[in-house]
């Protein structure tokens, strides 16, 4: 039998595929789902053969369309269903038959509306034919680089007003995975992702998790080279052991950030009631977690913001922080969250402090400047102050990270300072994280900018610090786990 | 003398304004502040008297410049002086002899960069005078509906390529009051605010506060109709007695939502050295908060989120909160929010369970739709389902806030539920917040749908329940008070 890495494949890169349940009827999902497939082939990106199947057409998107699986002459090697669940063993049969490899049950209406017994004799078939099975009730794959897209959420949505505006967006290729038990989380991570303009490799939604389940898509990832960090999100993690085996493989090779939800009692019985999995005690979680090196973090936000931290940034060799700033209020801000966190903003050494002092005396920085850390530049900041700050925090060999609070509102600071910091980190693997704060058009240009050089930027101080809190924790355990150097040296190998 | 609401009220409201420092030079703050009350002037916003004083010009901006204060005819109310620190005494002096009621010192240059005895001169002139100062070393005042404005930060600024982008946008007249110790911040909070289309009543920025501090600025506000919701950035607060009795009477007529600073040690040392304050033990503050009826927020995105709670929400009349949601796991994840900070997601009564249960039986929601709270109902929900749920939890008595978690991608939801949920709920005081997640085109136009009916809308779940903890909490100070009832009467007489 062939590897889980060469089965998780198939779903993210099948020689062909069907789509069971393919429709010319806009409103249906086997109609969203083909399209996809289509779309994606005719712009040269999904280069697979694509075979549509229902009965009850001859032709769809100018597609020869077949009665059943069986009918087709061709390998079939992926299987996406979206009919309705009782027809769903019948199809299963079918792809037994036809020795399909892997089957994506993309209908609801098993386990998760009490129709345990169609779920069961779904699972049966599989497992005698070798099928892998994603779902059911799930949204699929959907994969940037090859044209998977299983997504039956069409980008666009047409308003009763008539407009069209965009509802589902697809994000471009970038180094993030999404592994998701909730598909429609998954979806909204998706929409967020895109319109933050923050590229994703894979997307998986599980669904009822009859067969496939995390961590064989941990496993999968692992091996994938693009992926760079996985963001899971989990109301049940199943199978614990084996969980803890992959997940401790995976995480001195790439971060995983979990956003585990079903906390509380409340949540739990919310958890309860939609995936029908005990979500077991919250507190269980936090040591596995901690004992495999999975990043947990404590909302949504956290867990995009930690993400993009992880993806662009090297972890961090330790636990200080320095923070250099336009800005004393938010500066105060970000260290009350750094070390309410874990990460330390220790005073300067003399040395840098007397670094401090000389350029004050050479009236480079303003005179009134404190530097203590935070270094505070004042709302008299230059982009040339933000160099010559940048410079000694990046030359100090006990800041391990750096975070910049550089708001665009103080009159004589040129919005070229990002492209000269971005200029100077481009020499040092240590991990730097940007703020400005607003929503107008500057603000926007300015996180955008730190964005696009790879240096991430946050809307509020307190995010900055958090992001941080990600790359140190993560730098923490790898260097527990002795695989610090071999990371950085890899993560320095893809950035250029 | 006059009462603290007369003096104060000469910096939102003066008849007669002299801008020292005035100047044609456009980098120059006494330009930006002369000009910002020329345009305002101009468009027949500020309507008071106006004189710019400079000994070097004849005329700005069509104005007669006068070489000093005391060369000035007619009366002058408030004085806005920008010139260097220096000069700053020999002003004071003339505006004594001017008997000019208030002062801004917008100049820096003094306690803040050691230099206390010239500030001490400033405060004795002012003592000596029955001046009041606001600053020095501050932004002074922003009031969206009298035209006063003494940010010396242009509106727009020119990149280095030429291209001029808003830089310090200056928000639309609305119910949100910002008092805050840092100028940094305050402006940044009013490019957040201005961005979400959220409007603001007045500003005000401390500085050193030699004189006025935030407890009068609280006592004027409390008497300031147009102000709703007070929201305060603190590092450090004197005069506690003052403060609490002040607050104390402020909170039971409108919330006061603090951003208290400077909470860890290094955040007490970075407090220390930008404003010199001594920050203090961070417990008291958190006690005194608490008894005064003050609600703080742990970071910057809950100060602006509970504002805008707060702002258009009545206080909750009990713990009690109720899920209802098109996702399943974004409901999880608000209802571990609200009970781990003490907002109870308990399940719904025999009675409402009874209802959704003949919802089912009429096709009216989904079959498979979980409902003992959250109510979700799943993916297939439509706008209709939404008004039928709403219905229910609207009329339900041990329901006491609402959670409406609508996520667009759901295929057969129109964006009409917004503007459906929001008639209904018009003839009910429960508050109600909304979650939409996603940063496209749908996304955005959701929530920004919601925050137009007056329904807070959030871009996570968490968020929107931190919305509702604070509405919650503010709810249990003013029933503890004995507040409730009058206040919710006047908020419902305010919104119509």
């Amino acid at each position: 039998m062939s590897s889980v890495f060469e089965q998780m494949h198939k779903f993210f890169n099948p020689s062909s595929v069907a789509v069971v349940g393919a429709s010319k009827k806009i409103m249906k999902a086997g109609h969203v789902i083909f399209k996809n497939f289509a779309d994606s082939k005719r712009r040269g990106v999904f280069q697979g053969e694509l075979y549509p199947v229902n009965p009850g057409e001859e032709q769809i998107l100018g597609y020869k369309c077949y009665p059943s699986l069986t009918e087709i002459t061709g390998e079939v090697e992926l299987v996406v269903i979206s009919v309705p669940a009782r027809f769903v063993p019948k199809v299963m049969e079918d792809a037994a038959e036809k020795k399909v490899k892997v089957v994506a049950i993309i209908s609801g209406g098993f386990g998760e509306i009490g129709k345990h017994e169609l779920e069961e004799r779904v699972r049966t078939i599989a497992e005698r034919a070798g099928i892998r099975v994603l779902g059911p009730n799930c949204l699929g794959v959907y994969d940037s680089s090859t044209g998977v897209d299983m997504l039956f959420l069409p980008e666009t949505k047409v308003l009763t007003t008539g407009d069209e505006v965009v509802a589902t967006p697809r994000p471009m290729p970038g180094p993030i995975a999404i592994v998701t038990q909730s598909g429609a989380f998954g979806v909204a991570a998706l929409d967020y992702l895109a319109g933050r303009q923050l590229g994703v490799t894979k997307f998986v939604s599980f669904g009822n998790k009859i067969d496939v389940n995390e961590s064989e898509m941990l496993e999968y990832l692992l091996h994938d080279e693009q992926t760079r960090v996985i963001l899971l999100y989990a109301e049940s993690i199943e199978a614990g052991r084996e969980f803890m085996d992959v997940a401790r493989r995976v995480t001195v090779e790439k971060p995983i950030v979990a956003l585990k939800s079903g906390k509380t009692e409340a949540g739990i019985r919310a958890a309860l009631s939609h995936t029908g999995a005990i979500a077991g005690t919250d507190r269980i979680y936090d040591a596995v977690f901690k004992q495999v090196g999975v990043l947990r973090v404590k909302d949504m936000e956290e867990f995009f913001d930690a993400g993009k931290a992880l993806a662009f940034q090297p972890p961090a060799a330790g636990r200080n922080v320095a923070i250099i700033t336009s800005a004393g209020g938010p500066a105060i801000m970000a260290a009350d969250e750094c070390e309410s966190r874990g990460v330390r903003v220790k005073r300067f050494s003399d040395e840098t402090i007397g670094k401090f002092e000389a350029l004050k005396e050479a009236g480079k920085i303003p005179s009134f400047a404190t530097n203590l850390n935070p270094l505070d530049l004042t709302g008299s900041v230059t982009s040339d102050m933000f160099v010559e700050g940048m410079k000694i925090l990046l030359e100090d060999r006990e800041v391990h990270s750096i975070i910049v609070i550089g708001l665009h509102h103080a009159p004589a600071l040129q919005e070229d300072f990002v492209d000269r910091i971005a200029g100077l980190a481009k020499n040092y693997t240590k991990p730097i994280v940007a703020c400005d704060i607003g929503e107008t058009e500057m603000a926007l240009y300015i996180r955008f900018r730190f964005d696009k050089h790879g240096i991430p930027a946050y809307f509020s101080p307190e995010d900055a610090a958090r992001a941080v809190v990600a790359l140190v924790n993560y730098g923490q355990y790898l260097k527990k786990t002795g695989s610090f150097e071999r990371y950085v040296e890899k993560f320095k190998k893809n950035k250029t």
